[in-house]
């Protein structure tokens, strides 16, 4: 499978777990050119076919884009390559239940094993803090490099109000990390609720987190949503 | 497509999301004459085709009804035309995550970047203020002139115990308030529950709200919207 | 269309709707007999077909029921029919919703309009005032009187830690009153969140609540729920 | 129906229920040798058909490998089937409303009378108090055996930060026991929610869970999941 057949797919997957909705896009790094990555033109996700993916370099300048519209946030995806090499993934997304903790001080835990990474540190982008008066799009390169810059080293960001950002060494990753990053913010908040008002709830800790997060793959669960993915546009 | 065409499409839509269940409803002001609305017949909103929409006058009297009989809550739409000569399309639902914030007195908060709108001001509109001992049931031209009063000037407005009112200049601005009203009251609750007691929760600032709810067409997310509807209602 | 074909789809609209899942039942008094009731044999509802239709007396014996077996909980519907005339139709469920507030003392109150009954007053039957050590289950004439004797006059009944049960003089509106006191139940909680320890919530009062239950016949929300029934069960 | 069929049909049904995602498994004792178990090979539930199955001795060691891997997590299985003679059925599963408990001092209780095994003990396993640092995977011997320790003679338990088994002396069983494992967790949490901070809710008493537990088969429940899983995995 092409580098673009498995992003058309993570844009389907990423749809059909409702972490993205008519918004949201994933980019990959090229596996030609590690100064360009790929990025699907303004269209929902789940309507995405190979031919609407297109080819940017590091600055978020279409290659050849012809007459399709390029995304106003690709900023985020091409900061962001630029400031992490080891990343080749990118997935950006309104994941539902995650939104909310972006809108407290409470920072996310690693409740879940499946979500060990989220041990690693999630940072919550404050975009006021950069740019007083937006409307929260990540949407020039200035704004694209504090986003970076707030993600530093971690495997995803929070982003207030608006969304959240999530890499990996490959699409599996940083898709799985997008759809576990959910699961596990609708679990925190139900452990939260539970404990209840100054009730302590349990997470990983360090030593448990460093030895699931660094071999978390979710092979398994992109074999399965790919079949799925691919079973879907087969049917059309 | 022509504007009938879009008004099915937007009960469709709004019956996938779950926004209006077998009751609530969306009209259009008419393209040829602004004194007059298009309104489905009382029937489910999943079942709405063409045969089904009718024609007001802004008293919400019907233009050729035939034997389709009129949904007796039509007044919320022509009383709004009146008083609003801007807005082309109006939604009324039974949403069901914004009824709950109706039976309180906490204000709705635009937590999500999406719903900027709710910045604009959301009114609560209590009926037993203007009348007491109803069904809640907005069927005269009496209690349509009064929600609209309390509508004033804004997006959106609440209907206590019974759903809600959402305003657009276009179908797909009026359609994507509704949606974006939802989950936003979802994620504002779970932002309170995250804060917990006392606890408090961020939202868009003044400037942040006027920035994106000005320019908010929901044009990628009605394109997709659109296409699934007509795609359903191919396949019959 | 013929009681039983009625009867058929109310099962088929209940388990659609996750009021009923594997379990759960609903009967209809016989329009030639009002001694005699109908209500499918021991199979899950959303399997139930015009076969597994049995008659009943009002002590809840079988008419000719050949190898059908009969489901338990039968003499929730004979008891009931007994002691309330007026009543056509009775439905009884696990609802998901609505189960939690069987386990606490806090009373639903009316806070949607849809589902104004509810101020007509729902008690909550607790089977260990009447019978120690069960399995929950109203398996007995003797709990059926005893859980009919709770309802008296009302519309709906809780049953402590296992369901509800709610009447109608038609099967739409047993059906209907099902539905929405689960939609009222996820609405009442939601409110109660919102509102915040201590915080109150508005609901339906009485006069309100009288305007609109008497009224309320789910006409419009039973035509769709049949008409997607019927499709559903055409295509098997 | 054979029981590598009927163990087919349970990955199919936990799938559906969202009780098991890309991850969890069922295994069943074998029917012609007590020291022998079926568990399908590494590959996603909703995916699994006959000839994924493998069949292992009660120390995990696969009889028939060829090239299929097994799941890392057998160790679960196989202990469990040696410290529980009666048992014929093992899920474990990362259902999505128990993992929050499994992360409080919160203990589970039988709110609905399907789940009435739940007053029988649900014990939460700590996997850090047998080993430091895991990934919270049972993956060895060693911790199988600590898991089948704390079970003890219980229907199930909880694992902190993962998930939990269920057991049974059928297929069903221990199924029924997974669904509705997850379902009261989402009505105890509401009834918690309901009662407010040191509020109280009800839930069975040990006579009720003694009449109800050990007669609980889930009979007609499993009757229409397989049914219904049936009719998919027909449709391919």
């Amino acid at each position: 499978m092409s580098l673009i057949e498995d992003l058309v797919v993570a844009y389907r997957v990423l749809a059909e777990h409702e972490v993205i909705d008519a918004y949201g896009h994933v980019s990959a790094r090229s596996d030609r050119d590690p100064s360009r990555y790929l990025l699907a033109r303004h269209v929902a996700p789940e309507l995405v076919v190979a031919a609407d993916i297109l080819e940017y370099d590091l600055d978020s300048n279409p290659i050849e884009a012809g007459d399709r519209v390029s995304v106003r946030e690709r900023f985020i995806h091409g900061e962001i390559y630029k400031a992490r090499p080891e990343v080749m993934c990118v997935v950006h997304n309104h994941s539902p239940s995650v939104v909310p903790f972006s809108a407290t001080s409470q920072p996310m835990r690693p409740v879940f094993h499946m979500a060990a990474f989220i041990g690693l540190g999630v940072p919550n982008f404050e975009i006021r803090d950069v740019q007083k008066g937006t409307d929260l799009l990540v949407k020039t390169p200035y704004l694209g490099e504090a986003l970076a810059r707030t993600l530093g080293g971690h495997p995803a960001a929070l982003m207030r109000g608006h969304g959240s950002v999530t890499v990996g060494e490959t699409v599996a990753r940083a898709v799985g990390r997008s759809i576990y990053l959910e699961m596990n913010a609708r679990m925190q908040l139900q452990a939260m609720l539970i404990a209840g008002p100054g009730g302590a709830f349990k997470f990983m800790d360090d030593a448990e987190v460093s030895e699931s997060a660094a071999r978390q793959e979710y092979d398994r669960a992109w074999h399965l949503w790919r079949t799925r993915a691919l079973k879907r546009m087969a049917v059309g």
